[in-house]
């Protein structure tokens, strides 16, 4: 495996590659990888002739009091993680290697952005595409790859892709998750003991919410309501957002058809945790 | 000559070209081709292996009081003139091919934009970047050409192309002119015989200003005065803009230095021309 870090070096190795007529899959990142990004490598692997994985805590997509400063990284055992689950080339950019100078022209997410964590998390998703822009311009992958954890990232990269032609097929995989139910996520490690035994809670209650709506109940405020209620009698956490939209539009529904996404967000003393289930209904 | 009307058939061409390693040039335009255009399509054979270019008179970057309808259009004559200068493809979508749906993404001009053309033409420029971004990413060029008597545009487009790192390098072409001066344009046709008799002291002007100013002149001011008086003596039209800034930057400058543009556009009954020189001054 080799580790590039300048963005024109990384566009030239792609480019090289593509002239040989192989295939690329790209796995962006922000590090401290877990089962969930080795998921997405293992799939990328299959998929392509070449793997390569970023690793870029963007810092366009934190908000002022988020945790980008404290986001946890460790590049040494990415290194080693990212080169045994068989990475071709690990793309580890500086910010000043993304951002060299202020930007002229503004990305912004019109749809979509105003539900779930776009709500919580102003701006976060003009950073994701604006950064992912970037990176599928210096990667030029056939395909990307996205865990389905962050269910409203994977609908706006899609929307992404889908306004500007980028000739890249978005691939979505399952949601990787710990024995007890807990989703893999690289902030995981922020929850105090306590916190780590409730949070499979999160999952819990969204397969609650599953079970309530398979026997019948259509009124996403009820089925709102249960998983509240759940979070609350189970956890500490203080819950950010519960959420039921149509998938991917993300658009309310007054009952319960068709495709649907039910997803929450919830705070724990050091982390935020999100979590969501899309369920497919009969019409 | 291929005319492709179909996006997905045009990318798929490309890249069958690329996994052979040919280079790509694109020239972009919105037909009613002149020698200005065929001057692109010259360059564009001479640095790459497969040219392609594009006719698409592009909806979002006319304002709601602009010339959108009555922009003069000739296909038939558009694809005699591409296929004798030797294009290998012709790119000709429809406008419900480039915008299939409504957009949920958007994306904006930040600088550069509250100057010539993007004063008087406003979201002009957003409609601009928002239709290369999806030519870009159809037709995946090495090298996009564009003309210089869109000075604004070339500076707006590598901004995008910089900012957003596409793997493209943008090539300036000079202004192709007619013999009395004039710059070539599809927009001519619509001068009426006393109009065009007019129209070349545009050029004049900017010749006479850069006369002024190789002769010491340093206010852009005066130099702006001088090139008003001409314009208003020797032609009918109406003065839209005469604006001198420093290039590619298009800032304000209060004196004279460095590489700088002088830029003019100006309305007749029909057809609002525009004209510029780029100069670089010892500092």
């Amino acid at each position: 495996m080799e580790v590039i870090t300048d963005r024109v070096e990384m566009n030239r190795i792609v480019k090289n590659h593509k002239y040989k007529a192989k295939t690329i899959g790209f796995v962006p990142t922000m590090g401290f990888l877990h089962e969930g990004h080795l998921s997405l490598v293992k799939k990328a692997k299959q998929d392509n002739d070449i793997t390569i994985m970023s690793i870029f805590v963007n810092p366009t997509q934190f908000g002022p009091n988020e945790d980008f400063e404290t986001y946890p990284r460790d590049f040494e055992r990415d290194r080693r993680l990212a080169e045994n689950a068989g990475v071709n080339y690990l793309f580890a950019p500086s910010v000043d290697e993304m951002y060299p100078n202020e930007m002229g022209n503004q990305l912004s997410v019109m749809k979509r952005t105003n539900v779930l964590c776009g709500k919580s998390r102003e701006g976060h998703f003009d950073g994701v595409i604006t950064v992912l822009s970037k990176l599928f311009h210096i990667v030029i992958p056939d395909k990307a790859y996205f865990g389905k954890k962050d269910a409203q990232q994977i609908a706006v990269v899609e929307g992404l892709v889908h306004d500007y032609f980028f000739p890249i097929e978005i691939v979505a995989v399952e949601t990787v998750r710990e024995k007890d139910g807990l989703a893999k996520s690289s902030r995981n490690v922020y929850l105090s003991v306590d916190e780590r035994r409730e949070a499979p809670a999160l999952y819990k209650s969204l397969e609650l919410a599953k079970n309530v709506i398979l026997n019948g109940e259509k009124s996403p405020a009820k089925i709102r309501e249960k998983i509240k209620e759940y979070i609350q009698k189970n956890t500490s956490g203080i819950i950010d957002y519960i959420e039921i939209y149509s998938y991917p539009a993300l658009e309310p529904i007054a009952n319960i058809h068709g495709k649907v996404i039910i997803a929450l967000a919830v705070k724990f003393s050091k982390a935020r945790l999100i979590d969501n289930i899309i369920m497919e209904l009969e019409q």
